[in-house]
């Protein structure tokens, strides 16, 4: 069992054509959404010669595609092509593909080998490193699914020049995250803002890899990667309960501000900490929340957090700048008043 | 990752019911099938304490228990029962309950704490070690699936008394495979047949532990646990196909008679050694084949075997008592050959 992948980056296409040329996999399927079958998937087959004869699957590219419909849809797709524990499945495209198809992946025949190529700063940051996969069910993120590493992650930065300038920004959040609960040379490198692009996508990776290594299944550190998921997802819950949409990024955003007040309530962190954290946030992000955010509201999707023991809300919290501490208790008063302090600052 | 489960074997519930108290487990939950909720759910939670508050779950005895519906369902409880990852699930019953219950708690929520307790022979000998679950789709067996240790496994040797007597034979097949493809003073003992009850599953259990531990995720030498099996699997689809049933057991009984014939057609054993498994298995075993065999009927099973590559057959075959190969490519021509060879002897 690997628990972690190789991952590859560069600006062309030579190593992921080498790495198919030398595994000679017999079939190759690819599975795109809507928007990387359009912009990324001519790109990449343009200039991966082995993938001329491969077979494409396309998803809608919408959260609403993590679902077992799809997942049933894709597999029957998957038997008819009778694809094999030694052929190759790729996913080319943002979060939901990779969610869905590594999800897939992982259960086809007991799982088949398969290829992250992320086409979204945020899947390049985040969905690549860890393995985790899932589907939303019993209207819960990601409440099934699996800790699987792709074979290979294959990271190329050409493919953001496609992406509308929201997107971007849905990326930077869990780039500041990483930052923030691990490296605050990092942080303080993001503040001044003067990293190459390659450069950023490279250190926000390697910081979350270095925590992925030493906890895949997260059993203790790993759980520090949650900061600012937990009010996160269930922003992102609440939302679609309201047939609205939010950019997970954006929540994240939302989320590491209303923790961060978390962590000071608690005396884990400064007035001054809060006041950089904060400042920093709200100037690098332009965060429009069209719903009311209200502990009431958010609670029963709190509760249902995977994260939980025992129906006590547990989050992963800063106690410094590049620092971060997990499975840490917090009460419904401490949500209550940070998510008020969070309307303050909007 | 584990990639091998404490496996517990006694005769009382000494055992199951420390391992209980010790972990404090806030809820747990019992997925049972129609038997084993009449004849073994009953023994143990008069027995385990820690039992008594225990959730329960009820699903069909039936290898179509083995579907996405089921696993929906059971899944959907299990969020209404707001279950949690430090929760635990107990799957008590047969091969089906082991695969359908272990497959459900290695997605849900990426994975929660499980046990197998299984109660007929073939899930204490087989199903218990290894960590293979999967549900049956597009037709085929054990085609949707992860490969997933259980927290333990509490094998109690009363609980077979509960079943009839086709059900031990079913379990004794498998006992016989692991004896042939591994240890051939097991095989003479087992002729013989004086080994008690406990020392046979003990024996079982240990020998297919030890292949397990050295490939846990079948990458070549746990393929030899398939000997017996590609045939057999094809059998099974195809007494489905048919709208029969024939007990996993007596395929695996006729899968090794078969495969035993290829490996002495490809010269791997002589003819003394395919005359003393196939006299063995024939005097041991009461095999009642109901259907004509012939390789037309099972190849499009075969074909699609989770072992191929390429669209070439591929079976795992002995080359003495006691010692197998596997990845060995087998043609049409083989397979007719010791297809026509097993009617014979039948």
């Amino acid at each position: 069992m690997k628990n972690n992948s190789l991952i590859l980056i560069q600006t062309n296409f030579k190593l992921i054509t080498n790495y198919l040329l030398k595994n000679k996999f017999n079939k190759i399927v690819i599975i795109c959404d809507t928007n990387s079958m359009q912009f990324c998937l001519p790109i990449l087959v343009s200039n991966v010669n082995p993938l001329l004869k491969a077979e494409i699957i396309e998803v809608d590219a919408s959260e609403e595609s993590k679902s077992f419909e799809t997942v049933t849809s894709i597999l029957e797709t998957l038997f008819e092509l009778k694809l094999n524990k030694s052929d190759l499945i790729i996913n080319l495209g943002g979060g939901v593909v990779a969610d869905l198809g590594g999800f897939v992946a992982s259960i086809y025949k007991r799982g088949v080998n398969f290829i992250n190529i992320p086409t979204t700063l945020l899947a390049m940051v985040d969905a690549s490193v860890g393995g985790k996969n899932g589907i939303n069910y019993f209207n819960l993120k990601n409440s099934i699914g699996t800790i699987v590493q792709p074979n290979l992650v294959f990271i190329n930065n050409s493919f953001l020049k496609t992406l509308p300038v929201e997107h971007y920004q849905n990326g930077l959040a869990e780039v500041y995250k990483i930052a923030l609960i691990n490296n605050k040379t990092f942080w303080n490198s993001l503040q001044i803002g003067k990293l190459t692009e390659l450069e950023l996508i490279k250190k926000a990776i390697t910081l979350k890899q270095n925590i992925v290594n030493k906890d895949p299944f997260e059993k203790g550190l790993r759980k520090i990667l949650n900061f600012g998921h937990t009010i996160a997802h269930a922003i992102e819950m609440f939302y679609v309960k309201n047939n609205l949409f939010i950019l997970h990024g954006y929540a994240v955003v939302i989320g590491m501000i209303v923790e961060t007040h978390i962590a000071f309530q608690k005396k884990l962190i400064s007035k001054d900490t809060l006041n950089e954290v904060v400042t920093t946030l709200v100037s690098k992000f332009t965060i429009e929340i069209t719903l009311k955010l209200n502990y009431l509201d958010l609670k029963p999707y709190l509760i249902q957090d995977k994260k939980n023991k025992n129906g006590i809300i547990k989050m992963a919290l800063l106690n410094d700048i590049g620092k971060c501490k997990h499975d840490i208790t917090v009460t419904e008063k401490e949500i209550s008043k940070a998510l008020l302090f969070f309307e303050g600052t909007n």
